[in-house]
């Protein structure tokens, strides 16, 4: 497997493997890799023939009050894991080599942006798609791979490379979760003991409401109530939004009918963690 | 020469071109072409094997106040014109098949875009630099060639195309002026005979201020408040800019040092012309 930090050395590798006539999956993370993200690799290698996974923890996603300094990183146990699952390269650029001084250009996708972690995270996803952007345009993949936890990363993303007629199939992959239901997240470790026996108030509350649209529940508001008063019977979680929304525009909806999309956004402790379910009525 | 109204018939003539290993060179254009149009067709058919010429009327590149509906189009004509100039393909599409129904992803270059015309154009460049980046995606050319009349638009468009990673070589071509001096411009056919007469201060204003540089002046201020006492004599001119402006950040600058822009942007009735010029000092 090869390891790479700048940009050169990305395209002069796609290069060579375009000669060959070989198809490039693309599988973009910020690191501190887990079996999210290795199910994401294991996607991608099925349907493309060569897989390079990218690894960078991107500065302008992250507010100026937010966790870009102390966001996990274990390079070389990311290598490994990596290495294990059969990809071709890792792309792991330093900032600098992403964002050179004078640099001033940004992919902005509104609408869809603007709600659930768009409105509690302002200019997150203008730094996602400009990355993602950037990472497209580097490695020019048939296909990019992206987990449905961040089910409004791909929304955004869908969104931004049909409006910009990028040539890339997005492709996303279900939730990867802990035996006992808690999304996998890198963010996890940041939680004590204590939070993270509390963070399985998520998981348990989007249960509750597949149970309540299997009773016939078709009201978002009633259902939305129902699954507050279960997280704010948690002492230690803090709601940042409960939202039931259309999809793929992320509308809000009073009626559940066909699929909609029931997102959580809960803190515990200084940890924000997000979990979400589709909801078939 | 083939003319082709949606993206998925040049996406295919594009893959077939590549497939004989051919070099691509693309010419977006609002169409109404004239001799500064097809300077910039001669230089991509002189640098590419093969070349593609995007006619649009941009929409999103218009105040809602602006000229969209008035702007001059006649795609027979330069149907014509651009395959006597040996093109190998037109783009020419409707509003609809750039901007389907939902288009909200935007591309926004800050800084550069700032001044200028983007001062006098709020969202132009944007709607600019959104459209440059479609066309980019659509045709991946190995070669874009864009007029240095508008000088600011060049400057956009290589810190996008820097900071984005997108692979495209930005080629800038000389304006093309009548022998009186006019700056070749699709927006030339607004102007009464008066006007056109009048808009001739453009031209003599940038001569008269490359006369003071090379008399010694050095003061920006100084040719500045030259440049528009000429052009208030102009009883038909009214300024919308006077600039002198450091290359390629296009900053303020009060001392006249190496290369700098000129650049003027002036109402004749209600016309806008726009006309630069690079001072040496």
């Amino acid at each position: 497997m090869r390891l790479f930090k700048t940009v050169d050395e990305v395209r002069s590798f796609i290069n060579s493997v375009r000669r060959e006539g070989k198809t490039v999956g693309l599988v973009p993370t910020m690191g501190y890799l887990h079996q999210g993200h290795l199910s994401l690799v294991h996607e991608a290698k099925r349907s493309c023939d060569v897989v390079i996974v990218s690894i960078f923890v991107n500065p302008t996603q992250f507010d100026p009050n937010e966790d870009y300094q102390t966001y996990p990183r274990d390079l070389q146990r990311d290598v490994a894991l990596v290495a294990d699952a059969g990809v071709e390269a890792i792309f792991a650029p330093e900032a600098e080599e992403m964002y050179s001084q004078g640099f001033s250009s940004f992919v902005d996708v509104t609408g869809v942006s603007e709600c659930l972690c768009g409105a509690s995270r302002p200019g997150h996803f203008r730094g996602v798609a400009t990355v993602v952007t950037k990472l497209f345009n580097i490695v020019l993949p048939d296909a990019a791979f992206f987990g449905q936890k961040d089910f409004q990363q791909v929304m955004v993303i869908k969104r931004m490379v049909a409006d910009l007629n990028m040539s890339v199939q997005i492709i996303d992959v279900p939730i990867v979760r802990e035996e006992d239901g808690l999304a996998l997240s890198s963010r996890n470790v940041y939680l004590s003991q204590e939070e993270r026996k509390a963070a399985l108030v998520l998981h348990r509350s989007l249960h509750l409401a597949k149970e309540q649209v299997n009773e016939g529940e078709r009201s978002a508001q009633q259902i939305k109530e129902r699954i507050i008063k279960e997280i704010q019977a948690e002492p230690l979680a803090n709601i940042d939004y409960v939202e039931i929304l259309s999809v793929p525009d992320l509308k809000p909806i009073e009626i559940i009918k066909g699929n909609v999309l029931l997102a959580l956004a809960v803190r515990f402790g200084k940890t924000r963690l997000i979990d979400n379910s589709i909801l078939e009525a």
